[in-house]
């Protein structure tokens, strides 16, 4: 029999993941509009040429639909609106939460469900519309159990399914702080620059700063050869535009209060200075404020 | 008998200049390309819906033709290039620099001109074409000698021309810091951000910056009041686009090194630190570089 796997959130991630596990799971995806939520059921999701069939339902809609584990893919500041649904599922059911940043994990503590893990996902995946989705640079997804236990069979399966490579950390938070890293250091530049992550090696400037960037915040990330990892990323997506750099170009909130904010809390902590992180931080946060008064 | 006054410079500065100035003096715009002087010649320069008949020459070709003074306008990166046509001038001749930043005031000793005014003007002025300026913003100019003697008839006469006001200062260095610091707090951060300069106010995040980035300067400028100084302007050309945020959009090469790099070098030399202004450099500088690399 499938596992049921149900995914909260209709984004790029979401919805990649709810087409690519519709050949191996049973999948509901959870979405706010109820437009969205009768697109997917009716015409299910489009993943470059292929159309994959997935259940949808409205996230505000009670739902007492048993699912063998959740994962949750919403932006980081749409977790705090999501509590209340989140309690909706029995505490039974493993939630997995894909956001980025580390801004959330304090707030976990607060959910009652007995098993929680932690995710990364580095697939690159462009939304096109409320059903079409495009990759734009193959990736994989590491979970680690944050608390609880999880079903060995479970897990078995999801790190065994073709073409979706999924694996179990025992250190997640080692993965957490190295994607951390990397989105400290590529996204704010980026989004400032309103440049693709290649620029940031062969721009001699942005490449100096890329470097300072990572020093300042990799005195509390401590993730071994930071610089080389960082470098690394820039140069296999050199084409691509972080989602920050997206989200700024189209006048989107950013994630910057999960990604940045929660560095500079560290540094603080320790009382480590962080001039150009901190610059960096006020610099888009001042662009999210112009881009909210042109909303007014 | 109207004095013989030069302009060195086809900008917006210098066509603002030479069409005030024809009112009053027997004015000649040298410029570099033969295409703008024959348009100057032919048709005068349009300024808003006024037309001002002057004579233009072009800089490459000899002129001996005597100028009781030689205002300079042309961009401080341009300054170097024109060296040979200024030794062209009788060493009599005195030249006004009205070029932004201090850059280029330790080459001036290299000129053989007998007499140098150093001087700052604040009209806000728009190019629209090779004749066509328009004013943006009324204000003034300050000249000052920095060596020679200058000629007393002829500064009375400068300084009592109607709605036109230039004033001689004792002190012209005073004047040049304090100029020098709201381009440096202004103008890196408003082409950085693409916002017109009443943004450093009205923003939050970019007003904190724009404080701690003017505290950095002044540490060396010592101009009095100077963050009062600042916010003044930033008020009185709230709906204005700085030179260099319209240089950065227009991807042409700003004045960030005769502007930011004498205040880098003035606080690197006085031990000082300058984390923002600094990263503003860079900043600005991997702009340029991304947008020579578009030119290719």
């Amino acid at each position: 029999m499938k596992p049921k796997i149900g995914i909260i959130g209709g984004g790029a991630i979401g919805l990649f993941f709810a087409a690519r596990l519709s050949l191996y799971a049973d999948v509901t995806v959870f979405v706010r509009r109820t437009e969205q939520q009768v697109r997917l059921n009716a015409e299910g999701i489009k993943l470059g040429t292929d159309t994959y069939s997935v259940r949808s339902e409205v996230t505000g809609e009670q739902s007492f639909r048993h699912q063998d584990l959740l994962f949750v893919t919403v932006k980081s500041y749409q977790l705090a609106g999501l509590k209340a649904q989140l309690e909706t599922f029995p505490k039974e059911t493993p939630l997995a939460f894909l956001t980025n940043g580390i801004g959330h994990i304090e707030w976990l503590k607060e959910l009652s469900a007995e098993t929680i893990l932690l995710g990364i996902t580095s697939h690159g995946v462009v939304r096109r519309s409320d059903r079409e989705v495009e990759s734009s640079g193959s990736g994989e997804t590491t979970l680690g159990i944050w608390c609880g236990s999880f079903d060995e069979g479970l897990k078995e399966y999801l790190t065994t399914l073709p073409d979706f490579p999924v694996s179990f950390s025992a250190n997640i938070f080692k993965e957490i702080y190295r994607k951390l890293l990397i989105n400290t250091a590529i996204n704010p530049l980026t989004a400032l620059l309103n440049v693709p992550n290649g620029s940031l090696l062969t721009n001699k400037e942005f490449h100096g700063l890329l470097l300072e960037v990572v020093r300042e915040a990799n005195r509390v990330l401590q993730v071994e050869n930071g610089i080389e990892v960082v470098e690394e990323i820039c140069r296999n997506t050199a084409f691509n535009w972080s989602s920050m750099a997206v989200d700024l170009l189209h006048k989107r909130k950013t994630e910057i209060d999960a990604i940045v904010l929660p560095v500079l809390k560290m540094l603080e902590e320790k009382e480590l200075s962080a001039e150009r992180l901190t610059m960096l931080y006020q610099l888009i946060k001042g662009k999210e404020n112009e881009n909210a008064k042109l909303d007014d």
